[in-house]
């Protein structure tokens, strides 16, 4: 088996921006990542969380939570074919008021109550908070009719988070899904541009053909079930609601990159927010955190992937990771390899 | 204690179409109404289930559920400020797929996991589906907190689903929620056209100052937490989800009617929904199914009013039911009495 | 012929909040209004310019225009049958950058490329401009097909701007325009809160039954081809674009109050947009700017009524005002004059 | 000078599905293409008209019109920094009501009046009219300010549609567009599939590099003001305005396998329309429209810069076509050619 590696460690590089010095989420100031992941027999599923914190202002935030004015946030809807939590509370106020979990399709909704009670545990005088939680259908390698994820795992997930390199590939919510043919998972990336950073998270499960820098790399058929991706995209900057949603849409756009289909199954969501409450960012200053957005997003698609292991899962269904060999051969020839 | 009684039987007429058989949402065929109540001490909530079935095809449709291809739907969001599932999917596909319920704030995962649940039982092969659940806020009475609905609520809302006239005021979840400064909670009413039905149940959970047709009937200062509103349209004509979002968007407007201020923390939808799949209705038939839907509306947020009930409950905290003899005595003042 | 008045000089006072000194959009500091009107024979029909600059930076802002950042603005699409220019650039971007104006439906790109000419004039290096321009139909009176608006005709609107209260009735845009059975026109009110001025200017032309507070004032039956509803809101309070389009929502919801019946062949829209760029508003001071939106649009509305008198144009219609004796005597029954 | 050539007759072909015969949007039954150019000195920019007729069923359609009732259509926004004219009609009913035409930014109103003066030539009793006309900015290469468009220019566009393969490259509305650094224009492009075709119209002026089957082409630096794209989507497919909806996504979204980089200045929209009013295609028949739809708009944008040819326009600009020598040559070495 393979040694996973990120794919700037296999020699590819992804736009021309300077990545951050984890090259992930976490390198956005008060960004945290935590995850829980099942793997044995047929579950290969998990929770990964997202737990942000204000860091441009004096605002009380209790414990790596938003305070209770919560973080500039907005939701781009790609391909609207997902369960997505906590949508329309996004679009009105302009703000996540707590962390962002991802994981399984049908666990979704156990998720987002064993958010609620790690919450409600946190602050004794909440009676109403808006979980914000995203899935994909991991289902051809997990059992996902017996929804395993408990509260525990979820809560799991929140107390372990923190401000390091997280696991990519077969963990957490990406523990069972599958992109472009091959094993896929969680993936990460970050850029930085003048005045602050951006990082994506992603939760990879879709269809169409592996594209590399252009190269296409075909995968042999694989008979999965979902294909959908969700997307964080964090920043320090200080944007507001709108313009976050503006983000939004471009990492939705970058799953093209890498050979998206936007097949018509799939739940295609980007959440983006800021961990500064300036919200006084000049329009004008967008178009390299547009580009910071769009090359994160693409080299948080390819460690999906490239960080992810062979696996055999639900009813003895196998996906297997893309070569690293082949890939790098194929980018050698095309003169793309660094 | 005054006796429950719906605003037409108190002598006030709303609008000029005629009612339907019960004057409920259950004179749509193919709809279906169940509720669980939980109403002690300091627990006053519940769940109300809308069960629609497809009336207007032979495609299967096992035991009360939409076919796999769904019933079609669409969301207006008439203020954000609330947690409804469901709503990107139904946005995209023009669909529901599943029985609409309705809750408490806190315990809308719970509710939605639990609808899992029961339609993964009757639906062997499923490993996708789309709850839709809404919600308003019954922490005034309730001990919102401590989230006491259970899959077995759930269930028997849905089990005991009956095209009978639903329960209405302080029933399902309407137990506990209060209105313009009265106890309210569920109503119902309908209204027929030309070649069909419009059917409207509201959960009723909000503020301003209550108006009956045209006559302000101000309420005591209530310090109630929630304000937002739930509204379920249903009809059998063949609209498609387009013009079942017009229509939704009629209901919200006709909050304003029973006096609604549209408070900026209000969770404001409708869900419009047609048990017929035709959608081949005219466009220039809109007009008299607007006009259903407005007096369906505004007729079923008093009857979630005048058939509530005095109610204490969480913290001693009481919310007064709307007095009819005032009611009428005003109206009939200003000539509006039968 | 009785003597247009304003509805509060006839004793009749909407809602609780106070007027500005006014009671009119140009109580809002940086908002001059002008207008143009063409009465004559079959025509009917005019043009009517909001002309916003903004009061809380020194960013230049030539000659009445905002400046090129543009003022903060959203708008809120009640029923989308409707000619409005301009929509997807404020839904982008957040600002206006042009002055707004009103007019009849098939002249709207005249008047929008004439409003050009004037702002390219102004900025001789501008090769992109967005200019907002929303219209209602005004056939009924007027000879809509002839297109009678020239470009003199919008200048000599947007030159006239004033910060005076502006004429309403049959004046700019409401020239030909018809409401809940009466002659209409334009009309403007505004409130005072806190810290600001809200101010509504509106171009009313739509269908249901007068309604004033609560009682149904009901016209003879009138054959009106358009039936519409454009609305300004201005404000001087430092809202972003998102709470701007919460306050633009709130406009089109007051419709209801004064007995729209939200025809599906209406165009109803509300601009909202602020003179201070601050977008540093808190979301929980947003309660009273709703109710002050609210009532403005409820009161400018009345306005385009009281004040608009009996018009006869186009194949000899003629639209009645309504009878000042009737609605003071009617609302003298209810006990709801002053 | 290299002489035009579509990319195909390059030798690379874009995708998997079979084209049209034409490999054109008038390959759509009902759907015909005319075009304006005005090129000389400093004007560079034109009208492209695309008329569509119903092809489905026996409603009247006079002289190439939709009939009153309109054709099923949907808007999507890519990024709304433009002008696009009639979008919220759309959005609300549906229905696209006349022509679609396409042209440079400042004139977009003159074209819009002009397509209402040959409307109401053609609808006599009409006195309401929805037009649909997008723009991109062609500044760079034209004399925008000036605004040189005439009515007899929109009439000329309208009157010569025709069902023949369009001009590409320097006409109509692409006369002074550039794209990816070079010169470009019109492009269009086809697939069929099962049922019937779908094709693709394109009016090209973004930013980003050059990328044709994953190899990239980068191109001098070009100072260009403009940056934008419309992208007409044409079916003679039954689908209704939702799906219609999710088709234009998709038009936005293969902009990125052209190397669109979604500039914040950019404004790029996609219209799709159907000729079909039949609105009975299953959902589950998408995949290949969507497919269909991907390949057909990166083929028209391909098309759009070979078959465009190096032009010198206002203030002695010059925009170069992209060299067909280096572009075949690039994939010849990347074994991309046929």
């Amino acid at each position: 088996m393979q040694t996973p590696r990120r794919v700037r460690d296999l020699g590819i590089t992804i736009g021309t921006l300077p990545t951050g010095p984890l090259n992930a989420i976490t390198d956005v100031p008060g960004v945290r990542v935590g995850q829980t992941t099942i793997s044995s027999g047929d579950l290969h599923t998990g929770v990964t969380a997202i737990v942000p914190s204000s860091v441009a202002d004096d605002l009380p935030a209790a414990d790596g939570l938003p305070a209770a004015e919560g973080l500039p946030a907005a939701v781009a809807v790609g391909n609207g074919y997902g369960k997505l939590v906590g949508s329309t509370q996004v679009d009105e106020l302009g703000v996540i008021e707590t962390p962002i979990l991802l994981t399984g399709t049908l666990s979704v909704f156990r998720v987002a109550d064993a958010l609620l009670t790690w919450l409600l545990d946190r602050n004794p005088r909440a009676t109403s908070l808006n979980p914000v939680v995203g899935e994909t259908n991991d289902g051809h390698l997990s059992d996902i009719r017996s929804r395993p994820i408990t509260p525990a795992h979820v809560h799991a997930a929140l107390d372990s988070a923190s401000a390091d390199l997280p696991a990519e590939g077969c963990v957490g919510a990406g523990t069972g899904t599958t992109a472009l043919g091959f094993k896929a998972g969680i993936g990460t990336a970050s850029r930085t541009v003048d005045s602050g950073t951006v990082g994506v998270l992603v939760q990879a499960n879709f269809s169409g053909t592996l594209t590399v820098r252009g190269t296409e790399i075909p995968a042999p058929p694989l008979d999965a079930d979902g294909n959908s991706c969700m997307i964080v995209v964090a920043t320090d900057l200080p944007l507001d609601a709108r313009q976050l949603g503006r983000v939004a849409r471009r990492a939705v756009f970058a799953m093209s990159r890498v050979g998206s289909d936007y097949a018509p199954g799939s739940g295609d969501y980007a959440i983006a927010f800021t961990s500064n409450r300036g919200r006084t960012f000049a329009e004008k200053g967008l178009r390299p955190v547009f580009q910071a957005t769009m090359e994160s997003t693409e080299e948080a698609l390819l460690n999906s992937l490239t960080m992810a292991t062979t696996t055999t899962g639900f009813q003895g269904r196998t996906a297997p990771a893309v070569a690293h060999d082949v890939l790098v051969s194929r980018l050698e020839s095309a003169g793309l390899l660094d």
